[in-house]
């Protein structure tokens, strides 16, 4: 593991911060040392602490909360936004997505890493999961240098021969040991096989027997749509989730499902009584847009299936804004259950933030406790759309703005401060992907 | 009618004025005279242009589209935000709204109004729908000054006396009379009965009466949740829509209609075989969020029924960003019919926009086109999540935020640029309102 020197300092004062775990705020201040809360306090800090550190900054008027965690997102696909909109998912895929997505180069990839940064540190993400193929090194670079916390994983689509599979799946394995826990522990990653429907049992299988050697979880797409889900059980006679059982590679490792619409009460259960830690990333926005359904949320709840929220990419969200996501879900749930008690406003903004973490297997981040290491954000809640300053939670979750939060930092290091980012450059980035969008859009005439 | 002196002229040059009818956007100029567009161009305004004009602008980099416009609000409870979550809607009212309600005066009331104009301008809506019942005559002098544009009308609840019912439809009567097209034609007035389970179906007709005579039209709450309705037709063994047909009341004056959630097929034949104009307001948020359901849009869409959109007030939804609503309306549809096609982004854009102008009858403001009357607003696409710059319906749809929005403008008249407000004072407004609220929520102790 490498080891960034992180020896500074800093003391908020005048600070709201906000206990996800209490449902409680105090205005008081925070003390950062060596990229961790060190102290937590009420009320105004003693000369003692004031001398202690190197940098004191003023929170007056501003709330301190949790980052965002995107546990299911494709970066890499950033440049297709708006690229085709109005498709059913597997059209979507096969006469646009995948077409452009055969010429990008490793420039045309990086401009689209590059803005989907920018896009996420400006609206609060501090972490998130990266699901994709191409130029990964590439990837855990960008990380180093933009300050960010990921889980990175190149993604395999085993849908040829046995040679290819092996020659990606060496790849994806090298990736995995050479990047896991680097970054001062920034990065982790994971195995990925794509989905059940683009990957056979035997090659899945295999995957996860290197995950299980690694000692790190296995993300997949599971039950997005409908049609892949029959399709499976006309093939196998088994529901995907059953399948996955049945091979007996749920308890072997632990696993991250995105989608998981298409899931009735004994699948759910199958997830429930598993002995690994299974988490399902939620990515309601990308399973509306694209017609694919509404994933069983409030019978996972009712089960203790741990809940996180993802954007997945913005060619079917079509931000990445996570202040959006978790809007939605709680919107979504409520609604079409015809209750308003269901996604309370805790449950939901732990979804959104400290789910993700435990997810990502992050456990040194724990919110905005003493010990935690120190992603947070800084929110201005001197707007219009934020009074009555009263019930912090359902603001958060009901009426905040992504453009809200000003300060942005992960490991105590400041990534955006009053909305100026810090470690990339905004204006290079965007002009960059719209020039190498219009080069490959070019290369598709 | 007033008429206020409006000579100024302005030239706004190298902007990207956006056509909704045909879905096209021109790298132009635009040129404002006496409230309204007198002629948008392409390319380079000619020097004689640019000479008759006062005011010379440049719109680099940004965007000139309609104004948003939230066709069912009630403003007057914007210092209930965030007051009572997590209720279903009966006991939402009765257990918190109606009693902090109870202690309400003008000076509450003109804070919350104050508040929620400054929050409708920032996310750029430009005219609005206010059903409410105290202090209205306040609140047509709060649109003058304010420079919104507005329908306002007097509610009433018909759940009392004859007296008190002929005391409210004086006091409505009265104020529909005085305010209608004052303020430069800025200000609409409406008759409204609050719901048809709240008023008598006789209060209702003599309600339609008055709105008949004056050549208004009549706004009401519309099956809003489903025990409404069922005891609606358990009562009088009509569902309120078949009621209101049969009381011979739908073509007697123009109707806009709030919710319209539980509404079957026939119920919707109604309203599209009525002789008079009846388009709804549809609230996707609020609905979702109090457990009421989802409104049959893609069935009214079918039927060739205006579709217009609302935020409801901030108690349920819980801001009035006209943004945030036209998103969750596109998503919600695709996704609870699973069909991605539907809501295209120029339907959706439409309903925000150009629909409610057309349903509150401000026939004046036809969109961006020569000839009508100058509410738009700019918006700054100079963020990461609208790159790549192209799909620009796509994007206002599916990837703008309200803070993108820099200028708004109502009959040519700039109420914020650079996301200043120039008629509204910010800080004390929110100053004020919390004031208010604390005072108020202290009465209930
Ligand atoms: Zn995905
Ligand atoms: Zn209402």
């Amino acid at each position: 593991m490498t080891k960034e020197n992180n020896t500074h300092s800093i003391l908020i004062r005048n600070i709201n911060w906000v206990s996800h775990q209490q449902n409680q705020v105090t205005n008081g201040y925070v003390i950062i040392e060596n990229g961790t809360f060190s102290k937590l306090g009420e009320g105004e800090p003693t000369p003692q602490e004031l001398d202690r550190v190197k940098q004191v900054k003023w929170g007056k008027g501003k709330w301190l909360i949790p980052g965002f965690v995107n546990t299911h997102t494709h970066t890499g696909m950033n440049l297709q936004r708006g690229y085709s909109d109005q498709l059913p998912l597997q059209q979507w895929l096969q006469q646009k997505m995948w077409p452009f997505e055969a010429n990008l180069d490793r420039e045309a990839v990086a401009a689209a890493r590059g803005l989907a940064m920018v896009e996420m540190i400006k609206s609060g993400t501090t972490t998130f999961l990266e699901m994709y193929h191409l130029f990964m090194d590439d990837f855990a670079e960008d990380i180093i240098n933009s300050g960010m916390r990921a889980s990175l994983m190149r993604a395999m689509i085993g849908l040829c021969s046995r040679e290819e599979q092996d020659a990606k799946l060496k790849e994806a394995t090298h990736f995995a040991k050479t990047w896991h826990k680097e970054a001062n522990g920034r990065i982790h990653t994971m195995m990925a096989p794509h989905a059940p429907y683009t990957c056979p049992p035997d090659f899945i299988e295999r995957i996860v027997e290197v995950a299980n050697d690694l000692s790190i979880p296995v993300h997949m797409h599971l039950a997005e749509t409908l049609k892949e889900t029959e399709d499976h059980i006309h093939t196998y006679g088994l529901h995907p989730i059953q399948h996955l059982e049945e091979l007996q590679l749920l308890n072997e490792v632990d696993w991250l499902f995105a989608h998981a619409v298409h899931l009735k009460e004994k699948h759910i259960e199958i997830i429930q009584n598993a002995q690994s830690n299974i988490s399902i990333s939620h990515n309601p926005i990308s399973n509306l847009k694209l017609g694919s359904g509404i994933a069983p949320i409030k019978m996972m709840l009712e089960k203790g299936i741990p809940i996180t929220l993802g954007t997945d990419s913005v060619a079917s969200n079509n931000t990445l804004d996570m202040v959006e996501e978790m809007r939605v879900a709680a919107l979504i749930h409520k609604g079409i259950n015809q209750n308003p008690m269901l996604m309370d406003e805790i449950t939901t903004f732990n979804m959104a933030t400290i789910n993700g973490y435990r997810a990502l297997q992050f456990e040194q981040v724990k919110g905005i406790v003493e010990g935690s290491e120190a992603d947070f954000l800084l929110i201005n809640q001197n707007e219009a759309h934020l009074q009555p300053s009263i019930q912090i939670f359902s603001h958060l979750v009901f009426a905040l703005n992504s453009h809200d939060i000003t300060d942005v930092y992960v490991q105590g290091k400041a990534l955006m401060e009053n909305r100026e980012l810090l470690t990339l450059d905004k204006e290079k980035i965007i002009q960059e992907a719209n020039a190498h969008f219009h080069r490959l859009e070019g290369l598709l005439k």
